[in-house]
Order: C-alpha cells, then sequence, then structure tokens
C-alpha cells in the first residue's frame, strides 16, 4: 500500500519551511480576507498571486499588485478595473465559481502546488462549497491545500502520512473512503456517513497515519 | 409519496411570521455572535433561551439573561459562573459538543421546534459539524433549524416542498438522498457525492419541491 507523508508543516504556525512545500502559487478566493498571521504571511510570501476579483480591490487597497485577477469584473471597482485591464482575465463560466476559475487559469499555465487563502467565513454554502472543491482539484492533478484563519485543509486519497504537533486538534471529512482507519490520532476512525462524525479527533504524537481507500479532507487546526 | 410545506418564511429578511413557525426556545451556540438583523431578533424574541457557555459571556454582557447556560462551564468568566450559578447546567460528556448538548437537554423537556443561532463562523471544522449535526436533530424528532448571517439551514427528509422568494440563492446538501430532482429550481439535482455540487441553485418563484428519498439540508440564502 502506497504511503506517502504529508508535510503541512510547512504551512504550520511556527513559519518551519519544511522538505520545499512552499507554493508555487497562491490563490486568494473570495471568501472573508485573512487575518490570522499564517496566511497573511503565506499571501505576502506567494510567488505568483491569483486574486478572485472579489478580493482584489482589499489586496489593492493594501498596495499589493496581483499577478492576476481572476472573475467576471464585476465585483471590482471601476477604478481597478482600469488600471488592471492588463491583469483582469475574464472568465464568464457560470458552471463554476472563481476559486475553481482560478485553480484551472493555474492548471494550465503548469503550476501544480497551490495554497488558497481567504476562501471561507461569508456564506456557509460558498464556505462548503469552496472546501469541497479541494477534493475535485485533488482529482484532477493539483497538489491543493487551503489555509484558513483556523487551520489547514488537506485533500488526501487512500493511506497518508501527516506531520502534526502533539496534542492538535485534527478532524477528518469522508468523500467515500472506506475501510477508514487511523494511526497516532485519540480516536478512532470510522467510514463515515456524516461530517460532524470526523472532527474534534486530536493528534497524540508528531505524526499520524490515515489508512483508507479513496477520498477524504484533513483539517489540522493551528 | 408524502409532501410537507416548510415556510422558512417565518425567518424571513422580510419577516413576516407565518404559520405559527415562531420556536419554542432558541440555542446561542458558540461560533461568531450574530450579526445580522434577523438572527439578532431571533435571539431577542426568543420565548426560552439556552447559552452554551462559550457565548453567554457576550450575551450577558449586552444585559440579557438566559433560560440556561449549558457547557462545562470553562468558557465562562469566574463573575458570571458564580452570578448564574442557579441556570448553569454542566454536561461533561465528551461525546457531544455544547450544540447538541443544549438540543438534547431541550429535547428532553419536551421542546421540539427550536432555532440554533451563533453556529457558524470561527473554526470551519465546527462549522462543518454543527451544520451537519441537524440530519442528526431531525433524525431525533426534532423540528430544527439553523439562522445565520447569510441565510437559513432547514434539515429534511423524502419530499417535500419549501417556500422562497423568487429569485433567491439556494443550496441543497445531500447526506445519502437518493433520486434527488427539484421542482421550482433553476438547476436540475442529481444524486450528488460532492458538497459544491448542489450549491447556487436559485427559486424561479415562491416555492419549490424537492424531491427524494432520504435526508438532505437546505440552505436559503437572505
Amino acid at each position: 500500500m502506497e504511503e506517502t507523508t504529508e508535510h503541512p508543516a510547512s504551512c504550520s504556525v511556527t513559519g518551519s519551511e519544511s522538505v520545499g512545500l512552499k507554493p508555487e502559487a497562491v490563490i486568494l478566493a473570495n471568501g472573508e480576507y485573512p487575518v490570522h498571521p499564517l496566511p497573511l504571511r503565506i499571501l505576502a510570501e506567494a510567488k505568483f498571486t491569483v486574486c478572485c476579483d472579489g478580493a482584489a480591490d482589499e489586496y489593492i487597497a493594501q498596495g499589493k499588485t496581483p499577478d492576476i485577477i481572476i472573475g467576471d469584473g464585476d465585483s471590482l471597482s471601476p477604478e481597478n478595473r482600469e488600471r488592471f485591464a492588463s491583469i483582469i482575465h475574464y472568465v464568464s463560466d457560470q458552471e463554476t465559481n472563481d476559486q475553481t476559475k482560478a485553480v484551472r487559469y493555474l492548471r494550465q499555465r503548469g503550476f501544480r502546488r497551490i495554497t488558497i487563502v481567504g476562501a471561507t467565513g461569508k456564506r456557509e454554502d460558498h464556505t462548503l462549497g469552496n472546501i469541497s472543491l479541494l477534493i475535485e482539484y485533488m482529482r484532477s492533478g493539483m497538489d491543493v491545500r487551503m489555509v484558513t484563519d483556523y487551520g489547514i485543509f488537506v485533500p488526501a486519497r487512500n493511506t497518508r502520512r501527516f506531520a502534526a504537533q502533539p496534542g492538535q486538534q485534527i478532524s477528518i471529512f469522508s468523500f467515500g473512503a472506506s475501510e477508514l482507519q487511523a494511526e497516532g490520532l485519540a480516536y478512532p476512525l470510522s467510514d463515515f456517513n456524516n461530517w460532524w462524525q470526523g472532527t474534534l479527533n486530536q493528534a497524540k504524537s508528531a505524526e499520524f497515519t490515515i489508512r483508507c481507500q479513496g477520498d477524504y479532507l484533513v483539517f489540522l487546526a493551528f
């Protein structure tokens, strides 16, 4: 059974950058603008930044310039729409949201390792949609994670090992995974059929392993 | 096939109180304190209020007194712990969260129709847990809904009709429902296997019907 080790430590609160997992690109999505120091630092240190257009005005107001702005342009101030016309990438597809448009843009340009910030905290159905889309991005070949003001979401498939801090609060959300088991977590897993069932677990040491067949999301709380 | 009509209009932004759906009790949960006028009004007009203890200090600071405070008491200020000792209901069960303790308390005392406010907006795994627990409360016989700063979550089973405003944004989250179909929504439903698939739909008129076998959540955005 294949085992890969996941080091969300590259996004840990302590800030240690392990094993070169710094993202190739960062997406600032249309949720609440981050306030936690970690997503703010990830945004500040991004090598390539894509702003969904609902977030671009605030990003620009802080004296920064994104590499690309994605959306239908409607959420941008007229001033910024004109000033940044050369980097605005209009996508009119009504079937996908701006976060997905940004991921597709990056994938088409060869980016693989991306981090999404600012994707949660407003309308709850948008939050649920944005979080669950991580599974689709993984399925399309992207190495993606989401960093919020409260923790990190990592989509995963099959058996995988994760770095953690002893005592760190961990939640697991199954997307059809079967034979779910954990090593190194405080409470046993099972084949969940409701979201709450995998929440509020805890890492017992500096790493844990999820064993299963199928797809799931891991949330590592700060 | 049984059809019941759901009137979230009792919680509508316009505030019309239809068909006596005013809740018998309101739970103020441990998420972000509401700021939208609707959950605030529901809280202000509650006939019976249960505060999860993480929210009680703020509720009390506004000059209000809950009927019951539920939790382990740890999140309460020492001053309020003493002052409100007579209404604090300590539940030490580590297997459930405070929101569920509050629902169980109310169920045991014969309450059925309850509204939960302040349950989202902090840690995303808590938000996901709290939202999905609505399904369990429904299964236990409670008539429950959650009102956030952005909309209303209603748990439902099998075919059911919902009141809406024309153009209102609607999201459907399946919890194992099969043969999912809609009448009166802009986009067709199917047997979803990821959360995002049922988001961003729209009511075409003043009511819509979900047809299926099984359990699901409806989110009606303000």
